[in-house]
């Protein structure tokens, strides 16, 4: 009798984004005029920039004609990006990375709910709280996590790094030693950054005590102030215990076209044993390419200008960002993020429960966000803004928060 | 300290595939004048049609406007394609699957290597031998199979089925009852078909046992003859106990573009649980939908232009089936297949081991085929060849072929 992976029924409820959508839709239906402003998913809401389109269009024009269609990707991508992106990304802001150690993907969430695959069942991980839901669940899914304590809201056997006003949102080295450590900077769900020296005080603990850090830098494109790195190879010793992950979905608003990359450096081992051919086989047994199309999409983001038409959406989501964090602290909420990340993390007035917060925006001011305690126990009382709004939509969001002060 | 996934190092050698163009790029260094014909590997070689080519400029146009941008896609998929593929694929043809029933995805590979996730560690697999890498290997990766025997080339735990010239290359019922069964026809590799009363004796024998079927059907478009079924869900009751896995790579040549789907009935039931929530999670926390512009191609191969071009071009493919069918048999070759399917499945003269007859092929030929002993032991002594080369390499391969015959 075939049997269901049990280790699924210990999530609790639905996906975050799933019942947030859904706690919408039913809204939507109950009030047909409302004009909801969605604030709430990461996604975004700028067009695909013209460099990218012209590339798009180029690469269609190629799968249709016979001497120049193609056929299946090359498993870890098209060396025209992996060359592209290690001379860009990297060795041009002095990371040693080369192209063979960048995996070519559908986007940094499938990378990072998959990672987990090439380590033990037998591994202790640790995350952030709160944190971006993918890592904790693929790994309850796997079965290495433990059972789910209700009036904890954690599992038993996750390490949880609280992340809080107190530490400015960066988590305190764990006394536990876990095994594998997951880190995302700028963060989501709070905006917030970690120094150079920070981020190097990890890597020496990740290789004191041969962890692996997965480092979700999907970000980085949003930092803006110096000294913050945009990769963890800026750090000494990351080749030895790192994992990255990169996304464009953020940076050149591919969330509907779908690309990213994983880096696994040679130097990377764990009980002697290399990472990077688990990676490349996990790749090559489930796991097809990328479309050849948007690869090329993706190479044009880094063409001159592309990478202009790409920096202008991105400033203008971060102004976005200023005039939610300017709205807030009129209507007199505390917030935080907004300046090296397109997300602001704003306390809830009165101590309302994240939830009780969200029912309450969307019934008062039909603004959509994200609960903080789906990110994790200690988001309660904390609740998720974007940026990535149209401007119009955000600029009229925080006109209504003025009839709603904190 | 971080542990790697101890099964991965159970798994022997390279993925056949990329074993095979190791060899040939090792050749064609050693020979940059050799003309290789490839006839290994099931890459399609026609470019996408012009109905697909317009509809997928079309969508690159849309992603580049504010007001007709597409951000992140539907988890399971758009409405718009799973609600064709619902009525064109299934209810047209009789069988009763909704909408809701077809998960898009990036590809039947990713599918067919993922979908063993929702089942937990404690089930039997079984696998007709030989058989398509992926089903074997995603299970060796969860520490579903035990240890692999080098001698008998198996897996300690999994329930082979031999298909042999003997039986048609269609399994026999197991002895031992597994709980997970993986079939895929029109048949990769032997090209093999079951008749309906042959699968709905895999369909009775599954629900009499609660086993689960796992169909792939990624080849149904090659069906030439009547009385075979294209879908599982032709049989009684296989709502009940089957998964069916379908792609546009082989239908549409979309090799170079992922699009696939999964069905999952909302009947289909183990140990009381519904599987399609747990897909549905999956989809959820690990995938984040096949790229828009990439659905709306899927959707133009729907179309009445779309269908009457994607067929012509299976047609030209089935030409080429024929042409390898008449050429082997010419030159005295036992050869399997290619009716119903891309693939011919050849026996090499005087018994040679498959490896022996790839190298000779290489090496004398300079055509490029697929070892049968890499789809498992009883491929031994077998060979694949496929009809998706170009019509005039498949020529020259044939006359190629003339020189050296069984």
């Amino acid at each position: 009798m075939a049997r269901i992976n049990e280790n699924y029924l210990k999530l609790p409820g639905n996906y975050l984004f799933s019942a947030i959508g859904k706690k919408v839709r039913e809204y939507e239906t109950a009030h047909p005029q409302a004009k909801i402003i969605r604030l709430g998913i990461g996604d975004v809401t700028q067009p695909i920039v013209p460099a990218v389109i012209e590339a798009l269009h180029a690469a269609v024009e190629e799968m249709g004609k016979a001497e120049s269609f193609r056929g299946y990707a090359p498993d870890l991508g098209y060396s025209f990006l992996r060359e592209t992106i290690s001379e860009k990304d990297y060795k041009e802001k002095g990371c040693d990375i080369s192209p063979e150690e960048i995996f070519i993907s559908d986007g940094a969430k499938c990378d990072c709910g998959n990672i987990q695959e090439i380590f033990g069942l037998n591994n202790t991980i640790a995350v952030c709280d709160p944190v971006y839901p993918v890592y904790v669940d693929s790994n309850v899914m796997a079965g290495r996590t433990g059972v789910y304590i209700p009036e904890t809201g954690q599992y038993q056997e996750v390490v949880y790094m609280p992340c809080t006003a107190e530490n400015g949102f960066v988590p305190e080295l764990p006394g536990t030693v876990p095994d594998l450590i997951y880190l995302c900077f700028p963060n989501n769900p709070t905006g917030a950054v970690m120094k150079k020296d920070q981020l190097q005080k990890w890597v020496d603990y990740a290789n004191e005590h041969d962890s692996v850090i997965l480092y979700d830098a999907a970000y980085e494109a949003y930092i803006s102030e110096p000294d913050i790195p945009h990769s963890i190879y800026e750090c000494t010793g990351a080749r030895e215990c790192a994992i990255e992950f990169r996304s464009f979905s953020k940076t050149a608003g591919f969330t509907g076209l779908r690309l990213g990359f994983t880096v696994i450096p040679r130097d990377l081992k764990t009980g002697g044993q290399e990472l990077w051919p688990l990676w490349a086989r996990r790749h090559g047994t489930k796991y097809n390419g990328a479309p050849y199309i948007i690869q090329r999409a993706g190479e044009a983001v880094y063409s001159e200008a592309g990478r202009k038409q790409v920096r202008e959406q991105i400033a203008c989501y971060m102004e976005n960002a200023g005039l939610i964090l300017n709205g807030l602290k009129k209507a007199g909420y505390t917030a935080y993020g907004g300046v090296n990340a397109p997300y602001i993390w704003l306390r809830t007035p009165g101590d309302m429960s994240s939830w009780e917060y969200f029912d309450r925006l969307l019934s008062t001011l039909q603004i959509v966000g994200t609960p903080g305690v789906g990110f994790g126990p200690h988001g309660e009382h904390y609740f998720r803004l974007t940026s990535f709004g149209k401007r119009e939509d955000t600029i009229e969001a925080m006109e209504r928060f003025t009839s709603f002060p904190a």
